[in-house]
C-alpha cells in the first residue's frame, strides 16, 4: 500500500521531476483496522537501508507481525502484534536485547494478564522494550480509590499494564523525502474501553541511515472526556554481551531509594553489575535524575571493559522517574538489567497515586514522549558518553536513602 | 460451498427446471467447523440483493468475519465471530449502531471476559446487538447456589456472559426458493462445557428484499440430561442519529423500577433523552411490559424531530422482561441508549434466581425468541407506529415504583 | 520442509544409493518456531502408511493444526496446537476417544484458564489423551508454600495446568531407515515464564506400521537453574464403545483409596462401570500400581463382552501413582472414564506437596515417560490381557483404603 511511489524510483526521478518533492514523505501502510490493510510480508529497498515487514509462524508466535528496519548500521525488530514493543537492536558485536527464558514472541492470543495471581505478562516477555502502561503500569494487586458516588472503587491490577499485549491498529512505514531521509515506523495502538481509559498511543521509531542511534518518540493521548490517570514506563532490558561481570551503570542521581530491604541492602553497589549468579534476587532502584541546562538526562550501560556501551537520553520534564532493575540472575533464569525511565516507578498504582506520580491527561490532551537510544563504540567513545553523565552530576551529591519508601509483601 | 447452484442461474432455469424447486431453499455454508470449512471471501448477487463475506484484518480486528447482508434498502453486518452479533444496520440517514470508544471489531481471542474484575467484556462492545448470556447475562460478582450435595457452590460471573465472544461453529446462507424469498443468515453457537451447560444457539437474522424491517429469530436448546438454567438478554444499542437531545422512547408498559438510586432520581424523565452530555451517569430501568390481544409488544425510539424511528417487537411470553439503558454520555465516551428484551433484568444472577427471573430448560428442550425490528421514515410513519404502542398501553396506569428491587454495591 | 529425500524415493534407491543409509532417520519439519515454518497442508505417503497435517477451520478450531498417522491399522490424531495432545485413535470398531459435550477442538487462544473459577481447562477438554501439567496438574484452588525470604507465597492454581493449552513451538516426522520403520511424531512444547518455571516438555508418539498398538514417549527437562517442581498426569479418556454397561477396569493395585467420600461410598464397586447414567456424580480412586519383575505395570480397559480392550503399560517408576476417572454420565454430558498414570494424584499441589508426591528436577535434569497403550480384538486376546494384570497381582491383596486422603471442599 505504498501512498507514493517507491523510494528507489523517486530517487532515479529526483531531478526529473522536482514537482514530486511536494510530497514530503512517503507513506507505506503495512496495517490499518481502518482500511482493512494487513500485509502479510512487504519490503521496501533504500539502497544502503530496508525495511521489511514478515509474519511469524510456529508455536506461540504464530501470526505475529514482526518489522526488521536495516539503516546499514543497526538492525531494529519491531513487533506492532506486541504493541509495538521492540524485540532487538544488533549493530555488529553489540545487541540491544537479552535472552529471556520466555520461548517465542508471543501472539497476545495466548498471554493470559491475570494469570498467576496477575503475573501474566511474565509469559511473554523476551522484548529489549516493552512500554508498561496506559491505564496502569506497576505492580499487580488492588488498587482502590473514592468513585464518583463517594464510595470506594477496587480493581485488581495486573504486572505492567495491557498496552504491551495489545495490537497495533495502524503501522506505517514513512520515509521522509527530505536529508537526512529519516525512516519512520509509525504505529498506533487503543488502549479504550467502554465504561474506561480511551487513550490513544502513537508510537514512532525512526533512524537516519548510516546512525548508530535511533529515536523513539511517542504520543498519548487521552480521547475521553474526562480527566484520565495514566502510566507509562519504558522497560529497555539489556543483557549480554553489554551486561557482565563488572558492566557499570551511569546516571545523573538528584536521589535514589531502593524498592524494598532487599535491594536496601545492596545499595551501594547499586551501579556496578554481577556475572549471572543462580538463584539472584532481584534489585530494583528508584532515582530521580538530575538534568544538564536544557532539561535533558541520560543513562549509559557500559561493559566491564568499557569500550561498549549504550545510552538513553531524555527529558525528565517528560519521564521524571527512572527504575534501574538488576536481575543478574543465572543465564538461563534471565540475566538482565532494565534501564526505565518513566511517569512513575513500578509500585502498585495504589502507592504511585498516594506519592503523587500518577499523571492525568485532561480530554484531548496529549504527552509526548522522546527517547534518544545510542551505541558507543571504543574506550575514547564510551569514556565520552560517561563524561556526559558525569558533566550533569558535577558536584552534585546523589541523596542515598537507605529505606524504601514503601513496604510491599509478596514481590 | 454452494449446495445448491447460484441464484441467478437458478432464476434463469426457473421454468426450464421446475423439478428443481423441489428444493425449496438453497444454502449455502460460509463456515462449518464439522466440514472444516471457513470462507475467507464470499459474495452472492441476486440483482436486487447481496450477501457478502469477508474476513477483516489489522489490529485487534484480525481474522475476524463480517457478513453484510444487502436486502436493497437495508444494510445489515453481521460478526460470525462474536457469537452473531449484529454490529450496524444502515439505512439512507437512519443507522441503528453506535459510536462506542471500542475501537476495531475485537477478536474474542483478544478478550479475557474476567479483566477489571469481570468487566473484560467491555472490551470489546461497540455492535448494535449483543446477546448476553447464555448461562449468565448479568452483572458480573459471586452467584451462589445450593449444589447435589447439599452445600453451597460459589462461582464468579463475568458481565454479561460469554456467547458474545463465542465464535460460531456454523454459518449459513439460505434463499427461499419461495415468494418473497426470505434471506436467511444462520449460525450456531455452542456454549457447552464438560461440567457446565450444553447450551446451543441457532440464531437466525432475515430480510425480504426490499423491505424496511428485519427479524431476528434464535432459539436455543439444552443439550444436556439435566434440568439447566439460561439468561438471554438482546442488548440492543442506539446512538445518534437516531439518538439525540429530544429523543424518546416508548414502551407499553406495565411496570417500571429503577435499576439503582440514580436511576430512581430521574424516574419520571425515563422516557426522555438527553443531548450528549460529559459525566454522564448510566441510569437503567426495568420494564414489564404489557402485550396486545395477541400477546405482542412493541418498543420505539424515536429521534428528536419525530421523522425517524426504530422499533422492536417481541412477544413478552418469550421475553418478558425489558430493560431501558441510558447512557447518554459525551459522544466519545459512548452515547448510547440500550433497549433490551430479555428473560430477565442484568442483576446478577443470584438476584434473578431470587427474583424468579431465571428460566430452566429441560433436557431436550427447546426456547424460541423472535424479535422483528422496523424502521420507520416520516412524521406519519412515526406517529403510525408510536399510536401502536399507546394503543397497546391504552388507559392502562403503569406502576412506577420508586425504589430499586435490588441494591447493589459497586456498579 | 523434508531435510531428507521422501521415502519413497528413498525406498527405490535402498539398493542403489547405499551411502543414504547413513542418515539413520528422514526428519520432516511441520512447524518450527525457531526456522519460522508452519505448513498449512503436509502429506508424507509411505504405501502401508502414512502421515497427513491439515489445519483446521470454522468456530473455535480456525486455525488448529491436525496431524493424522496411519500405520494401516490405526489413526491417530494429534493436536500440536494443544500441546501435542492426542485426540482421537481409530482402528476398525474400536475407537480411544470419547463424546465430550464440548464441540470442535479449540484454539488456546479462546481459552480462559481462569475462568468459571479455575475451571476454563474445562471448555477445550474433549481429547483422548491430554496431559496434565506441568508447573501443576491437578485441582484449582489456591496453593501456598514458603519463599525464599522466609514468608509464605499464595498462587491461585487452575485445573489441570497449563502444557494441554500451548501451542508446540517445535513439531516434525521421522521415519526411521532402519526396520521396522517406525514413524515419529515429535513436539516440543515450552511451559516457560520469567520468574517461573524452564520446562520443556519433548513428546513423541510412535508407530510400527501395520501394529495394533503405539507408544508415547515424554521427556521433560528443567532448563532452569534451581531445583523445580513439576507435575505430569496422562488424563487418557475411554468413553463408547469400548465403555459400557459392564465394561471393567483391571489394574494391579497395591492400594487404593477413594478421592472424595462419594467415591468412598462405591469403592467395593470401582472396576466396574454402569451405563450412561443422567446424573452421575464422578468417582475418582486413586491407586499405587503393583509391578512385575522387571517394574512394569499394565491397566487395561475392556468392553462388556469381554472381546475389546485397550491396554496401557507403563513403569510406576516413571509415573508411581494412577488414578481411575469414572464419569459414567449420560452421553450427552460426556460418558466417559480416566485410567490416569501420573507422578501423583489430581488433588491440588498443595495437598500433593505435603504428602510427598510433587518430584523436583535438578537444573539441566531430565525425567522419561513412556506408555505403551495396546489394542486387543477376541475374546482369547483379551482375556490374555486381563491375565497379565492379574499376573502380576499375583496373590497380592490390594490395600483398599475406605477413607479419603483429603477432605476437599467443593469439587
Amino acid at each position: 500500500m505504498a501512498h507514493c511511489h517507491r523510494l528507489w524510483i523517486l530517487t532515479a526521478l529526483w531531478f526529473v521531476l522536482p514537482a514530486l518533492s511536494v510530497c514530503a514523505q512517503q507513506r507505506y501502510v503495512l496495517t490499518s483496522a481502518e482500511q482493512n490493510i494487513h500485509q502479510e510480508r512487504w519490503r521496501l529497498n533504500g539502497g544502503q537501508w530496508s525495511v521489511e515487514k514478515k509474519t511469524l509462524h510456529g508455536g506461540k508466535q504464530e501470526g505475529v507481525d514482526l518489522i526488521t528496519i536495516d539503516n546499514g548500521v543497526l538492525e531494529i525488530d519491531l513487533i506492532p502484534t506486541r504493541g509495538m514493543s521492540i524485540y532487538e537492536i544488533r549493530s555488529g558485536d553489540i545487541r540491544l536485547g537479552w535472552d529471556s527464558p520466555v520461548e517465542n514472541i508471543v501472539h497476545p492470543g495466548l498471554i493470559d494478564l491475570e494469570s498467576r495471581g496477575g503475573l501474566g505478562w511474565l509469559e511473554g516477555f523476551n522484548e529489549w522494550m516493552v512500554r508498561c502502561g496506559l491505564e496502569f503500569a506497576g505492580h499487580p494487586g488492588t488498587d482502590e480509590w473514592e468513585n464518583a458516588g463517594g464510595g470506594t472503587t477496587t480493581m485488581d491490577l495486573s504486572l505492567h499494564g495491557k498496552i504491551g499485549n495489545i495490537p497495533a491498529s495502524e503501522v506505517e512505514v514513512i520515509i521522509d523525502s527530505d536529508a537526512p531521509h529519516r525512516i519512520r515506523i509509525r504505529g498506533v495502538v487503543y488502549e479504550k474501553f467502554f465504561y474506561g481509559p480511551k487513550l490513544k498511543l502513537t508510537t514512532e521509531v525512526s533512524v537516519v541511515p548510516g546512525q548508530d542511534s535511533f529515536r523513539i518518540n511517542d504520543t498519548i493521548e487521552n480521547l475521553g472526556t474526562q480527566d484520565q490517570e495514566f502510566q507509562i514506563i519504558y522497560h529497555a532490558n539489556f543483557g549480554a554481551p553489554l551486561l557482565g561481570d563488572g558492566a557499570k551503570v551511569h546516571a545523573a542521581v538528584k536521589s535514589i531509594a531502593p524498592m524494598d530491604r532487599h535491594a536496601a541492602e545492596n545499595i551501594d553497589n547499586y551501579a556496578t553489575y554481577l556475572p549471572p549468579t543462580t538463584g539472584f534476587v532481584e534489585q530494583v532502584y528508584l532515582v530521580e535524575p538530575l538534568t544538564d541546562e536544557n532539561g535533558a538526562t541520560v543513562a549509559v550501560l557500559q561493559n566491564a571493559a568499557g569500550d561498549r556501551a549504550a545510552s538513553m537520553h531524555w527529558t525528565p520534564e517528560q519521564l521524571p522517574y527512572l527504575t534501574i532493575w538488576k536481575n543478574t540472575a543465572a543465564t538461563a533464569d534471565g540475566y538482565v538489567t532494565g534501564i526505565e525511565p518513566g511517569t512513575g516507578y513500578p509500585y502498585n498504582r495504589k502507592i504511585e497515586r498516594a506519592a503523587g506520580r500518577v499523571p492525568k491527561l485532561a480530554p484531548g490532551q496529549t504527552r509526548q514522549f522522546t527517547l534518544d537510544i545510542g551505541l558507543h563504540r571504543g574506550q575514547e567513545n564510551v569514556a565520552a558518553i560517561v563524561d556526559a553523565v558525569k558533566s550533569i552530576q558535577g558536584d552534585r551529591q546523589p541523596v542515598v536513602k537507605r529505606e524504601p519508601e514503601a513496604v510491599v509483601s509478596g514481590q
